[in-house]
């Protein structure tokens, strides 16, 4: 990674690597609104964000949160996949539309009226919402802020609809590939602590390579399960997580290998910022999982780890307090009935073997050296405007049971998350 | 509950009921040491418990940890439950004896040396430790420090042994109920967040009713069952969890359902004090599961929105975030595949419905009341010495599906959590 001293050296980098794939088009726009449910003085802003292909499009993909209650946008979009074509997805954030009355029936209005604007049936676009969940969108004056938002679709670089898709992420995340002949770009919006009220990630991955749908499915199912699906910042799934793929066809499609590849590169990239923009997070940890039962075990136990408060607080603490990776391993294992065999396991945490045949290593020159290790790969966890490093605190774990190995990325836990999350909304 | 608005009246109050049951004495001790896990410049110290009984017992019983790395205490634990008698138990702070070098054969020796002193073999011995995982005990430093704990073993109060197995709890918890022509009393400390390297529940309850060791093991299983193991203080499972039964036999034995409802009774009132003394707990979470398909699913559920960062900070804030309950009770059924139906799901939360025929019913003077509901049953999380008041934050959840039902109790999520697991060990 590239590496920032400044937001405005980031923002002009990303400028420069955020040009659209051809076909697509993006445009934002701003509006306030009071909500129904809430006595306010000020009215609340929100921002819209439109992508548009410029030609309707056979070739999307999606995949959705497994929250079993999912906002509106998320039940409209799941029947959007099973349609002949795509034309574009209408985004805002600040109210996530999740089992509001009529939450269904707002989103269909606010897309009917866009299509008319546009010239296009309503079924071709993608609703996507995040923010406070049960709350009602502001029908009118975002449908009122329609027409603008349409007229101001450009197409050239999209750190605009990469910036106006944040919630309280500290900076936009813009990840572009050439392959082949075309591009594939995607931006996003991050998950759980990253805004307070908005627990949601929102990924849009656009492409102009003519990959057909059905190859677009299959490699979008394996990039999220590898990338998006092995991180975690609160252990809390969202009621709207959602990634798009979206193709606009322009270019000479390239071998499945191949794109995947690219896919998985652009989607683990944003994964990893994800973790590392989160409101609060002062170190990254990866947690590689090896020796475990199956790639699916091997991720619980890596997620696990990284879920533990214990061992968030210690990493964010710079304290080689290792005795609760150990112990979260075993919490989780001993809740799904693994037999582990300790004598088999072995732990490293930045390099150095903590523990082997079935006892902990520990010294007084290791303790100082792995709390010089955490110290190296903090942040600042409340000033960052852009990614200061590329750091992770690296915890390796061996169950010495089998072949499944996962990559896990999370982020500890931080004074600045409580801030965060406690506050009263407003 | 009595209320206390000192420290000293609460330990009155607690003294008054802690006399041991017929048969038992305790002793408490302390001594100084240098761990050779840590360069330290002064000694840390360490305190010892023993709980005697005056002739060893058959009748006893015990629940461990189901983590799959437990510590030397629990792997000895184990095997002490298979023996003809019990004669006490010998416990520690600071260290948890979990995979360090030697570790059983560590504490064996102590056993050793006790059993010795006391003139009883030492496989009458239960150990118990807790701690910080990985180091190894003082052994030498605490083989001198029996005699004097032996010499000065005592019936009447137990008070000073509920205040010696503390380790940052910040008031000791003893429990008592006349049963019978006898007693059950129970002590402990407890679990997560209340020590940061000392992630432990230790629970041991005292009975001079001559219960017989199937009927006393069969209610602790009920028992934690329904108490310790339906609190969540930080979802983490230490290596070292402990809950002990012992019988001295000197009362007449009352019927079984009479002992179950008192052990229920003081397991289930030890359990939701462990909440509400965590470290950093300024608001005790009660969550009633019911319309799920098991008690175990329920109380599942009710786990993943006590464990959600997102619930636990919102409720720290006195923010009534209401998205945020449906949001993790729909990750847990969406991870583990259960078919909730919103429109059958209902929750309220301190008496008022907030969800209904699948949409969320909220306005501004809802949300003020709300509000004002969660500040009134805050706790001062730096304070507090003794328990200021028995409120709870009461969330009900019926999730329409069948008879399942349980009851949970969890903490919120606090600065002074962080402050207190992240502060470097010393």
């Amino acid at each position: 990674m590239t590496h920032f001293t400044s937001q405005e050296q980031y923002l002009r980098y990303l400028d420069s690597r955020g040009g659209l794939p051809e076909g697509f088009r993006v445009g934002t726009g701003e509006l306030a609104f009071f909500p129904r449910e809430r006595s306010l003085q000020t009215p609340l802003p929100m921002r819209l964000t439109l992508i548009l292909l410029d030609e309707p499009s056979g070739d999307f993909a999606g995949v959705y949160t497994r929250n079993t209650f999912p906002g509106a946008p998320v039940l409209i979009g799941r029947q959007r996949l099973d349609g002949a074509q795509v034309r574009g997805v209408l985004i805002n954030n600040k109210i996530s539309n999740v089992r509001a009355p009529r939450g269904v029936e707002d989103a269909e209005e606010l897309l009917s009226e866009l299509g008319r604007l546009v010239g296009a049936p309503a079924g071709e676009f993608f609703p996507a919402s995040t923010g406070i969940i049960g709350w009602s969108l502001p029908v009118p004056e975002m449908k009122a802020a329609l027409p603008a938002l349409v007229r101001g679709l450009h197409g050239g670089s999209c750190l605009d609809a990469a910036r106006a898709v944040m919630t309280t992420d500290s900076y936009p995340k813009l990840k572009s590939l050439p392959v082949g002949r075309g591009t594939l770009l995607g931006f996003g919006k991050g998950a759980g602590m990253i805004e307070p009220n908005m627990a949601t990630m929102l990924i849009f991955l656009l492409t102009d390579l003519a990959i057909p749908r059905d190859i677009l499915r299959r490699c979008l199912s394996r990039a999220v399960e590898r990338s998006f699906n092995c991180i975690s910042v609160d252990g809390d799934q969202s009621t709207s997580d959602t990634a798009l793929l979206l193709s606009s066809g322009r270019k000479p499609a390239v071998p499945e290998e191949e794109f995947q590849a690219a896919l998985d590169k652009v989607c683990g990239d944003l994964a990893v910022e994800i973790v590392r923009n989160g409101e609060g997070t002062a170190h990254v940890i990866r947690v590689r999982v090896s020796g475990a039962p199956s790639f699916e075990t091997a991720r619980e136990a890596g997620k696990a780890v990284v879920n533990s408060p214990l061992v968030k607080t210690a990493v964010y603490g710079n304290d080689p307090n290792v005795g609760r990776i150990l112990s979260a391993v075993g919490d989780y294992a001993g809740n799904r009935g693994l037999r582990t065999d300790p004598r088999a396991v072995r732990i490293r945490l930045g390099g150095e073997e903590i523990f082997r045949d079935g006892s902990f290593l520990l010294d007084g020159e290791k303790e100082k050296r792995l709390s010089a290790y955490l110290t190296s790969a903090m942040m600042d966890p409340e000033g960052k405007k852009f990614p200061p490093h590329d750091r992770t605190v690296d915890i390796d774990i061996s169950l010495g049971m089998g072949d499944g190995e996962a990559l896990v990325h999370g982020s500890d836990l931080s004074h600045e998350y409580i801030r965060e999350n406690a506050d009263y909304r407003s």
